[in-house]
């Protein structure tokens, strides 16, 4: 775990939604009460970006008045969320590094597959690259006026937990909050993935010059069963956490495919290596 | 392991350089000799794209003539490589499934850390999705007129053994070639993704109008002292191989959170599940 969080913490707030989200505001409100904030975000929205990050094209920063009410000191830039946590580590900030990296809050789930497209996680997983605690928070509802009330405490509670016990090395936290309905929230679980995927579907259509062009849409499909992933929590009025890994190595699958495969000659001399070699 | 090959296997092919790279072409042309193929590739190059996907936009879909010369089914899309698998597996194949899902040859390295944010490698991680044996390919040779010739038999063979004994369910393949030199290949490797970053550097600059622009730079730290990673098998002269997850879940952590944390009172009734549930 890493280190215990100094007096008066760090922290990097980002998100997807873009600087002027509502959920991001609420974010910046709560860790204003926990540490001293800087914000870079994205000028836009930028949902579904994945990791991505901009190369071949520029990238501009700019300071932002937008949480000047609060005295905080943000930055809008017009690349991904990993360029933000990337130019806030490395130019806006640059000798000092936060003690925590948070983004969100996601105006809509990240939970299970979702979190390979997103770019609120993606902010996160930078962190994480970069030896940071980070925390990725999204809520169940895409609505711009979402209602974040049910989940300011859980926020706050999370990130100082991870203030004070930090976050296994190479690991980002994918947290995920029911949208707001009567049943109030019942607590916490550190859940798995599940195993759901999105069932596309791509709406045809055709634009007034009678040119074809798709809307990409789609269908969450959710088999697995367990009680232990976080479909299952968040259907059940838990907040999902969910450790998230950027070394994606499947380790299970190195040995399988030792074995199965007996292809792949050199091209000179036979490899008399130990390891894991095939000819 | 996925079901053995059919006679003339469906191969779909996708890159994230566009479909008027040289090294699509390469793959396309290698491909052709082992089955059906049908391309779905970028209209432009989406490096560094991640594993992004287009929401909130249109998508354009279009029929295309860069391969006609080999008799050979291609579309452009608009959109990034993940659409573009998308898009095929739902709209162009529809009822019929790829037997297998290459993506490249990447004109540049994808491995250790680079895998989040390869476009070529979402192409595959989307396919491992729906399910169907995929590949990532990527030379180590960012160059336009990158020197193909000497991975020729190895995506050939990767690509007969995945459509004769499958790949892990659950499971991509990110292979890595080493740019061509002196130094014939030694073979294949099974490696791990290797612990090694990039450390950025964002280089300032001012526009022609006084405004100031960044554009990110940086080295490639490797810190991985394993001769079990992607990054050593390269730097040896070895193809690399190495089977990618899409879950994230980092469960070595689960325990350890489980264990540390203290927190999350629920807002209503004690939770009293058997669940790593947390008050």
């Amino acid at each position: 775990m890493s280190k215990k969080s100094p007096e008066r913490p760090l922290i990097l707030v980002s998100n997807d939604d873009g600087i002027t989200s509502p959920g991001i505001r609420t974010l910046v409100e709560l860790m204003n009460e926990l540490g001293e904030v800087v914000v870079v975000a994205p000028d836009s929205p930028q949902s579904g970006m994945g990791h991505a990050i901009t190369v071949g094209n520029t990238l501009r920063l700019d300071a932002s008045t937008i949480f000047r009410d609060l005295g905080i000191q943000a930055f809008e830039c017009s690349g991904t969320p990993a360029d933000c946590v990337k130019l806030a580590k490395h130019h806006v900030l640059k000798d000092r590094t936060p003690d925590l990296v948070v983004s969100g809050i996601n105006h809509g789930s990240n939970s299970s597959i979702s979190v390979l497209y997103s770019g609120t996680m993606s902010a996160a997983i930078e962190g994480a690259i970069e030896g940071m605690p980070a925390i990725g928070f999204s809520l169940c509802d895409y609505g711009h006026d979402a209602d974040f009330s049910h989940v300011r405490k859980y926020v706050t509670q999370i990130a100082q937990q991870v203030l004070q016990t930090g976050i296994p090395s190479g690991v980002a936290l994918n947290v995920n909050f029911p949208k707001k309905t009567d049943h109030a929230l019942k607590g916490i679980k550190i859940c798995r993935q599940a195993r759901a995927k999105w069932q596309e579907v791509f709406e045809e259509r055709y634009d007034p010059n009678g040119r074809r062009y798709f809307w990409l849409a789609g269908n969450f499909v959710n088999e697995d069963k367990g009680e232990d992933n976080d479909e299952w929590a968040l259907a059940n009025h838990y907040v999902s956490v969910v450790p998230c890994l950027f070394d994606l190595t499947a380790y299970h699958a190195m040995g399988t495919l030792n074995q199965e495969w007996e292809i792949a000659v050199g091209d000179e001399t036979p490899d008399t290596s130990k390891q894991a070699s095939h000819r």
